[in-house]
């Protein structure tokens, strides 16, 4: 196993996600209490992100982070525990005010291409099967949370072999989604 | 030569640059009193982007576009025919309102990541030797200009076979730049 810390759900090796898998609960890190989230559903587009807002266990250098339609999500317990970390931001994270995890991401900006999914982090459960990461996205921003730029070789090669091709925005999937949900508001594409 | 075009430039085959290239002139389309820019150095970062914002010659589906120094930039003719496209704009592209072609870009923001270059396209001279494109920028963003998100995938392979590696915002070395910028103003990394 390398020395370089991604993440502990990736470090030593991505484990494959079940097919057909039918969802499960993430649970926070609280001793009691806790905020329990249900998902009625597998994920989609679980990666690995080295972005500045998203929460990441102690230690790892990425969050690793996934969607699933907002429908499909339900806080089944301690839902009063829960609050937005900042209301202005395009995603409203819940977090948990016992232990600080992020148990779900909203949008509620209708407008937004990604609006309708909710993020979330499977590592929260202890369900096996979960689709598993496949990119690594905005990993050059690890610089912002002060990783040291002489070490981003180092970083990118060991997303590559993990088989997590680093980019240094969103996968190409969902940058074209993106572009094109723009492209049809502005009227340059049919709606 | 594929169907596909991505820039006259680099449809045939990128061409490489010469070494200890001096420089040279950027002439604009207009057929008398052509605005005339002396650059004084090779550029770097010479790469095709896919932005909305930057000049482009008809038909193309990418512009080119590099950077210099500013103090390498010189407008050595016409200078009056030149207006600011976007005032507000980071990038301020100053036109010749003859032709519509872009001469230069310029960033007067002395917080910018690359504040100190100018952005030019070295199609505009015929001296040869410049520094030939090295990657493909917001390649995404074609599909914001109409391009239909299905030949995505057809655009990508085409600029990998021109060994001009795709990323949907700019190359890893310069959002490395960027996020180092960052780290640095926000005071995570020492200046």
């Amino acid at each position: 196993m390398s020395a370089l810390k991604i993440h502990p759900s990736v470090d030593g090796g991505v484990q494959a996600g079940k097919a057909g898998f039918s969802g499960g609960t993430l649970v926070c890190k609280c001793k009691d209490n806790q905020v329990t989230v249900q998902l009625a559903g597998d994920v989609a587009f679980n990666h690995v992100c080295g972005c500045t807002k998203c929460w990441k266990p102690q230690g790892a250098t990425f969050s690793m982070v996934a969607v699933i339609p907002r429908d499909k999500l339900k806080v089944t317990a301690n839902a009063q525990k829960l609050k937005i970390v900042d209301e202005s931001a395009a995603i409203q994270r819940y977090a948990c005010t016992g232990c600080g995890v992020h148990m779900y991401g909203r949008i509620e900006n209708k407008n937004h291409p990604f609006y309708g999914f909710d993020f979330v982090h499977t590592e929260l459960s202890s369900d096996q099967g979960w689709a598993a990461p496949e990119f690594a996205a905005f990993v050059s921003s690890i610089i912002e949370s002060g990783y040291k730029p002489d070490g981003m070789g180092e970083v990118r090669s060991r997303l590559n072999e993990l088989g997590l091709t680093p980019y240094d925005c969103l996968s190409p999937t969902l940058m074209d989604l993106i572009a094109t949900h723009t492209a049809k508001a502005k009227g340059v594409l049919a709606a």
